[in-house]
This record gives structure tokens, sequence and C-alpha cells, in this order.
């Protein structure tokens, strides 16, 4: 098996001379010094990623990866695991919220199916097939994934962000679906960062109290016997050993986006997740990364403080699919409209401060 | 002199039905319960006040008000008092920030003129010739306001909300601008929600700290002077004390808007005050606000506690002009979109949590 080119080498840093450009742009506009807030971190931010004066968000690349979870034998989900095929049919024919999203924002949607449970119909339009198997395996009994499928499902992340680069993208949003992925990514973060899953366990899709105590309880030992294993705590080790096909496609997605310079929104819970395997595998990936919002899932925030993030939006959606990065997209344009339209304090005949200082 | 209708009747209250309504719409969509987060409760509220099952966004009517400060003659902004008319032609020419925004989202903008102590071109585009005076009083001294200033200003206000109905505006946005009204803003919070003026006042433009300092001091001496005056605290009488022109101006638009039943979307500091007049002068108008933003300065928490607000966004902006309300738009649509857009689970064949208990 072989691992893809973006997941082996270090991409390259972006160009500072940019971040320094724009921030000097933006210390011109008709406004108060940072009055704008976030919005002129984001502009300077995009104007380095892109390296360009102007930055700009035309082209967006929505990849919402699909996989189902061995570990839903363990009854840690509120919904029944056939629903992630559904939810594939769903997206396919625009009734699910990243579609409605997608469409609004004019963004180009692709769903890329890592393998489900129940079937689904051919031919979905914008459905690609890269099934790897009906679901992971039960990481309460084994290993979620193979080596094999763990590098499989990296590389079908990586051809996700290799039709980003070909479509001219200038930023990637990575979604996710699966039943059961919470309790996959949960496991992945508390081995990660040495974190007990009951502090990190949460609701997902809707369990109760009881039912997020079970959750954990099955994190807890999981993780227990994984730490028995020989295989050191290294990411691809956690990848393998909890799954699930999707956490590990997009981790391959945001490495193979770092890799060809594509600026990464990323969403909430499972897809930070994703991004802490990356990060932690390779550091350098981590300028690459934008972080839309804050999940309601209770331990989204220490996946974020890992990751040293601080998101955009706080607005408790828990819903996945990538629908909170998309939230946050229309802010990401606006700070770029703001950066290139608006006049200077000399374009438009406005006293500055500093006048004021002096008279 | 004479007050506007809207200012002395109370508005008509929305009809529940359609809150009820489109709370059910939400329950049935595909997704788990409450997963869409915030953007749940926008589109519940949108469809209650709109009174229709498919709320939109499609004409927003965005008017910056823009009023000079005789308290300016206190040193209390870091700007010179020329900015306020240097900016009415930053926004007429497309430079300013909140006319980037508005060109964005495709939402009518004018700009309401109500005296700057510099002179402006005559007929720049879109401006409206609504002068009071070159500036209120100083405050320090005297009342900022005549009664008559003050009915004339909300009825300035009012008109706005007319024209905003007149071209069937869906959501209003009022702005502001005045070098000054910071310190204006303050004076009339302290006084109505009789807090000290240390706590709440900040630093406006950029203010240092010392500068902070003597600007609250210049608002404690103010606020005592005014509260020996036979007055009462009603909020007309604080208005008229403190000013501002566009602050009565945004107080009466906040009031012609609830009379028309149209939303209103407050912006950060200024225009939360101007929302404070408003409700605290007839409760009845706050079921018609939405609040778009937490504003940087200081004492912006203790206004929204107050009106019993929690903004969609906290981005650390403190611009005025409507720029913050103006960036919470692209929230609101989407909670639209998705709400009128989404397949329920029914539609789309998928599974609820209900079939997966009973299995």
């Amino acid at each position: 098996m072989s691992f893809p080119s973006s997941w082996i080498t270090p991409p390259r840093q972006p160009d500072a001379r940019f971040f320094g450009q724009a921030a000097r742009r933006q210390s011109v506009l008709t406004k108060p010094a940072g009055s704008l807030g976030r919005l002129e971190n984001v502009a300077i931010q995009l104007a380095g990623l892109q390296g360009t004066d102007k930055p700009t968000l035309k082209r967006i690349h929505i990849s919402v990866f699909v996989g189902d979870h061995g570990i839903c034998e363990e009854g840690i989900s509120a919904y029944p695991q056939s629903v992630t095929a559904q939810m594939i049919a769903n997206f396919a024919n625009g009734g699910a919220a990243i579609s409605v999203l997608a469409k609004s924002m004019g963004a180009a949607l692709e769903v890329v199916n890592l393998g489900t449970v129940a079937d689904i119909a051919p031919d979905l339009p914008g459905v690609i097939d890269a099934r790897i198997a009906p679901c992971t395996r039960n990481f309460a009994e084994e290993d979620a994934m193979t080596t094999e499928q763990v590098s499989t499902a990296l590389a079908h992340g990586d051809a996700a962000a290799q039709r980003a680069a070909d479509s001219g993208c200038q930023l990637f949003i990575g979604g996710e679906m699966g039943i059961g992925n919470t309790t996959s990514a949960t496991a992945i973060a508390c081995s990660l960062m040495g974190k007990n899953p009951l502090k990190l366990a949460g609701p997902g899709t809707g369990l109760s109290m009881a039912g997020v105590r079970h959750k954990a309880e099955v994190i807890i030992s999981a993780v227990q016997r994984h730490d028995n294993d020989d295989d050191g705590e290294d990411a691809l080790a956690v990848l393998k050993a909890f799954g699930g096909f999707e956490i590990a496609a997009l981790a391959g997605a945001i490495a193979g986006c770092a890799a060809r310079s594509i600026p990464v929104l990323i969403d909430g819970y499972i897809v930070s997740v994703a991004a802490l395997i990356a990060v932690t595998h390779q550091p350098d990936i981590r300028p690459w990364l934008l972080f839309a919002h804050r999940s309601a899932e209770p331990g989204h925030q220490a996946i974020l403080a890992a990751l040293n993030a601080e998101p955009l939006l706080d607005l408790g959606m828990h819903l996945g699919e990538g629908s909170g990065a998309a939230a946050a997209v229309p802010l990401l344009k606006m700070a770029c409209e703001l950066h290139n339209g608006m006049a200077s304090f000399e374009d438009a005949g406005v006293s500055t401060r500093e006048e004021h200082r002096d008279e």
C-alpha cells in the first residue's frame, strides 16, 4: 500500500509578504483601526493564503464524505444506521441542509460515498463511488480499519482536493455524514489529547444523558484496549484504531488541500478531529486552516484549543455535513469585499486620527 | 409640535400562530432536532414577524442616520468632527464599509443627514437632506436638543420607516455615523439603566485609557446635572438631554418599523441604545427586533442584557454605520433558505429517531 504524497511531504508555507501587505491595506481603509474586528483578520489571512492583494471567494468546493461505523453495534447513536445511506440520497436530491447552503452560495457540492451498510440507488447525481467496505469494524472489539483501508481513505480525500484544485477552487470545505461518527471522533480526540472520554463525549445527534454515559464507557474501554497495543500513539495508528472511513478521508483532503495551497474552512466536531489528525501528523498543515464555528457538541472546545483555533461563529449548531462551515462563508466573502472595496482615508478625503492629534 | 403616531400608538403584536407553525416545520426537517442551533430560532422568528410559512429577505432597507454632537467641545473623540461630513461623501461614493456591504447583499442604502458642522457637497446621491441644526448642543452645559428637535428627529426616523414600507421591505437596518455619538449614547444608557458611566464608557473610535476616563467623567457630570432637572427620567427626557439627532431618528425609525410590522435588525452600541429608548418608551416594540452582533464597545453587553437580547455574531466589530447588522444578514437569509428548502423526513424517506426507538 502507498500513502498519498500530500500525506508524506510537508506543504509549503504561505508567503508572509502578502499577510503584511494586507495588514497595511486594512490600516488605511476608512474606519477606526480594528473596527471590523475579526473580519479584518479573515481578509488578511485569505490574502496571505491566496498570495494576492485582493482575496476573493468565487469558487468554493464542498466535499461531503460519508461512511458507516461498526461501533454502531454498541448502541451509541440516537438514529438507526440506515440513515447514513438515506442521507446520501437526500444530499443528491437537494433536500439536506448542506445541499440548500451550497446552492445558496453557488458552491460546488460533491458527496464521496466511502461505504454504507444500507444500499444506495446507483448513479445518484453528484455522488462519487469510493466504497471501501459497508462499514468500519467495531472498534470496541478490534481496529476499525486496516492500514490499507486507512491509506485508501486518505487517497480518496486527496483525490477530492485534486478535484477542488482542478476546478480553480479558492476555498475547500469538507463535510461528513455517518451515524456513529461522534463516537469514533471522540475516541480519536481522547487518544491524541490524553483526555477523559467522560469529558469529551456528547449527545451527537441527540442521545439522552444515559446514552451519553454509555457512549463514554464504550470509548473508555476501547481507548484502554488500544493503549495496550504496540502501535504507538501516532495519528495514523489512532485513525486506524477508531475509524471512520469519512474521518480518514477528511484528514486526507485537509492534507491534500494544504499540499495544493488551498485554504480549508474547518466545520464542527468531526472535521475538527480530522484536522487534529492531519495537524498532529504534519504541523505545517495548520496555517492553511480557518475555523468556521463552535459546535454545540461539548467536546469541540477542547479540540479547538488543541488546534489553537478560535472559530468565527457560535450558533449552537451541531448538524455536521459541513453546514457550520457553509454558514461562515458569507462572513469570509464580506471580509474580502470590504478589504477590496472600501476607500482609503486618502482616496476618500477623510481625516485620520493622526491629523487630529496634530491639531 | 407633534410626535409621529408610531411613537404614540403601540404597535400590533405578531401573530403567534405563525411562530408555532414554523416551529413545527423545523421539527420535521431532515436534521437532528435543534441541530441548526440559532438558525432555527431566526427562521421561526422571521416567519412569525412576517406572518408567513416561508420567510424571505429579498428586500432589505438600510438607513444610515448622521448627525454631529455638541459634546465634541469636551474632547471626547479620537477623530475630528469634520469626519462626520466627510463620511457622508464616502457613503455616497460607495467607499464606506456599509456601502460595500449594502452592495454585496443587494440592499437599498440611504443616508439621512440630520446636520453636520462641516458643509457637505449638495445633491450627493442617496443622501436625504434632513438637517435640523449643524449639531446638537453641548450636553455638558445644557440639553442637547429642544423638544421640537426631538420630535423632528423622531419624524425623520419615522419617514425612513415609511420609505422602507413603501419599498416592500422585509427587514430594516438602521445605521449611524456621528463623531462623539458613543458619548451621547453612553449618557443615555446610564441614565435609563442607572449605571455608572465608568462601567459603560469605552474607547469608541479609539480613545486611549486616559481618554476613556475623561469621557466617563464628562458623562458622570452631565448625568448628575440632568438628574437635578424636573424632567423626570422618561425616555424622551433622556433623549432630549443627551442627543443626538441621529440617535433620536433611529429611535423613531425603530418605532416606525414596528408600527408598520417591519422586523428590525439591530446593529451595535449606538443602535442598541436607540432601541433601548424605543423599548423603554413602548415595550410592545421589543418583539419586532432581532439583534445582529455584540460590539467590542464594552458597555454594549449591559444594554443587550437590559433588552434581553442575545445577538448572533460576536466578531469584535465596533464600526457603526449598521455594518454589524449587515454582517449578520447572510445568516438570516440562510436560516430562511434552510427553513423553506430542506426536505422533511417523510418527503426524503429518511428514518427518524422515533422509528429507531420502536425497533
